[in-house]
């Protein structure tokens, strides 16, 4: 086995324990060119798209909308939905929500918006 | 937005619920080109490895026991483990257990091993 993938399982609630900052994506796996990472979220997020990689959101725990100019998307815990490359959207947690994202390696938070909230991903100790 | 991607999340319990069958993938989501799927296990799969890519296994429910050549990994509802290419394994289940798996489209359940448990990934309608 790798250093990077030690024979030990990770657990999503016991890494979401580890942090409290909202909108900051924390990096928990690898897998080819690929990343797994957590975040917590409350409030709005920016209108984004990510034009060169479709995005998978799976809730932990919340409940989740993601905006479309096209209509809301909502999921609760054990629910996923992908946002196809190049679809605008935006997220919005009214209570605390955790999820997991699955996207490639080095895509940004913010995609092609930028501002603020742009921040990248982190490794979660 | 694109048919393959109405704007709807996909349930897992709910997709879990429309099929039965043990060791048989079901494909319940394609981002970029990998795929999530569903999988129902019980009892021992057959020892092998995926050469050319890393697989990632999220537990749903139940208890999964990963036996790697150097050990095992067991995982709980929430755990989640990424078997690194080139790393032989076989996963194992003493109760009914739901997997999420992230992989490449395409990507053979039994790898290099073949055999009778072999099948190709299906569409869940």
């Amino acid at each position: 086995m790798s250093a990077q993938s030690p024979a030990v399982p990770v657990d999503l609630a016991e890494r979401l324990s580890q942090f409290s900052e909202l909108w900051s994506q924390k990096k928990i796996a690898t897998f080819n060119d690929y990343e797994a990472k957590l975040a917590k979220l409350k409030g709005e997020f920016v209108w984004h798209t990510h034009e060169d990689t479709d995005e998978l959101f799976l809730v932990v725990s919340g409940r989740l909308t993601i905006q479309l100019r096209d209509g809301d998307v909502v999921l609760g815990p054990g629910q996923l939905f992908v946002v196809p490359r190049g679809v605008e959207h935006c997220p919005r947690a009214e209570e605390e929500t955790a999820i997991l994202l699955l996207e490639p390696a080095g895509t940004l938070n913010t995609g092609d918006a930028g501002g603020p909230m742009t921040r990248p991903a982190e490794n979660l100790a």
